[in-house]
């Protein structure tokens, strides 16, 4: 028993390398110093909202832990969205993007925000396109960068984007120099956290050198139900289950309160937690994980612990200079009023 | 009287110098270049607005000419505000700040929109530097840089962000090479709008190396009256009376319709124009302020001249690195409803 308890753990541990360098990058968006120079722009242009007021740099905000530290976000005209926003540091990892896994890659999520109505608001595509063609900085980067007479299109911007994106990986945190072998780069403390952390169960789903599950093909989501065990006192204090998670995207009863299981890298950053933001601290997030998922009340013990344990998984921000955006020419190309 | 002309544009030409590299530095705040980081992140932190969403960025946005392209900003709760949101950019260069020059310094107006119920929205200052406090890596920069024990506090806190602003200053425009003697720096045709510029009067008001009229002594604003020929069609078209300017501060009859020369520098990348941001373009703004000035209808061959040459006043934008903002501890300390 022993024995195979040894080895499960080893091949427990054995699931959480360190953080790679670089994300996979899909075949037909090759990575180029220019496109992620222009993705950046565009990342951080609040032109892409139709009051501009908001880029996409605005929910996840890369100066402060890829995220927006809001319960769910700020759109124009002060709405507010019905889910937290996930960060966007090491989301080019994950094989699905957002909650509930609707966009296949970070392509097909970048567009999803421009037009939704309670975040950036803009009407249509075409609108978005027809304002980056007003700005002729930006068309003369989409030509340089995609070539053709057509290359300023809603296809290449979320290109472009996405290339950005995968810029935005976090090595070298302290967990990462301990998996590699330097054992006082984390705490004792930490140490036993992390040991907590596989004992009780948290690894089934957050393995992976993400600590998001396992490395899937592009567009195949990892899953899991939240709350699992249903009905505990949680449910009711946090409203988990007002929000069906992935059954709104495909209907399937399977699909009922799936979500995708979200990165720990990083997650010291990022409060409040879970896909409602509902809950303010870690502490509480892993105590609430611990019995939604788990079945178990940890003790106040093994809570902090994977605390400290979490906290080790804030790695380096990438250092990055600051775009200047194309000036918009004569007139302003936002709505006024 | 040719002589006499003939000096006299001589001596306006030979106020505008080329802008300064380095603004005047009050006594009492010397830049440092740790004090510099720290408004740095300060500036671009959304957590001295109320709910998280409004950084001094947002409307000052310091990627975009420095200032939003709205008319009016967009503050929290998607409140609006009553005047354009001046560019950051060389108002280092400015003797008193806000559109009626109600603070007389950086200081002063950093303090302001944090506040402002339609700005940052947060209540009072006092809670602004809760929040602060509640933040590790800033109390430890405090510290570091204004020493003492009560070092967290909002005139520290304005004086670092003061302290950032010194450093957005755009020099090496093409008008300064210009001015600076190579005659081939801007085209024959913003010469000529230049000349225009200076014949027709603009230059009595947009005077001096920042075309916001004379150095004065912090404190001490340089303001016209705005319009100052009353009734035109431009008046009611734009509703510029809607706005007492000054008067509103003072409550004196000679402030009325007063504001302060804004400066000309970089310009053509801060539309719409004019305190409430009413006239989209600056070809527009160039003709209202002629009739509304000067009481000169300029003809086209005129505003497309001087707008030629107002393009020539935008500046090398200073290239920095994206600040990373201090980590909140464990739980977000912004109003989450």
């Amino acid at each position: 028993m022993v024995v195979v308890l040894g080895f499960l753990v080893g091949f427990l541990y054995a699931q959480h390398g360190a953080l790679p360098e670089a994300p996979p990058i899909p075949a037909n968006n090759p990575q180029t110093a220019e496109k992620i120079e222009l993705g950046k722009m565009l990342y951080f242009d609040p032109r892409l909202s139709s009051d501009g007021t908001i880029s996409c740099n605005s929910c996840h905000n890369v100066m402060n832990g890829g995220s927006d530290n809001r319960a769910t976000s700020a759109g124009v005209n002060a709405h507010r969205g019905g889910r937290n926003a996930p960060t966007v540091f090491n989301s080019a990892f994950l094989s699905v993007q957002f909650w509930d896994g609707r966009a296949k890659s970070l392509e097909e999520q970048a567009k999803g925000p421009i037009t939704n109505p309670i975040e950036m608001g803009i009407k249509t595509h075409a609108v978005a396109v027809d304002r980056i063609k007003k700005i002729p900085g930006y068309v003369k980067a989409f030509k340089k960068v995609f070539k053709g007479k057509n290359a300023v299109n809603i296809d290449n911007l979320a290109k472009a984007i996405a290339s950005y994106e995968r810029t935005l990986i976090t090595p070298n945190s302290p967990f990462d120099k301990f998996i590699k072998g330097d054992k006082s780069a984390i705490s004792p403390e930490a140490q036993k956290g992390y040991q907590t952390f596989n004992s009780v169960g948290c690894v089934t789903c957050h393995s992976g050198s993400n600590f998001a599950g396992p490395s899937l093909p592009e567009g195949t989501g990892f899953y899991m139900k939240f709350p699992t065990i249903a009905g505990t006192k949680y449910d009711k204090k946090y409203k988990f289950t007002q929000d069906k998670g992935r059954f709104d995207v495909t209907k399937k009863q399977a699909d009922m309160y799936m979500f995708r299981v979200p990165t720990l890298r990083n997650i010291a950053l990022t409060a409040p937690y879970f896909h409602n933001g509902s809950v303010e601290t870690l502490s509480e997030a892993v105590r609430v994980m611990g019995k939604t998922q788990l079945n178990k009340d940890l003790s106040e013990n093994q809570v902090s612990g994977i605390v400290k344990f979490l906290g080790t998984l804030t790695g380096d921000i990438p250092a990055q200079t600051l775009p200047t955006l194309p000036p918009t020419p004569n007139k302003s190309v936002v709505d006024l009023k």
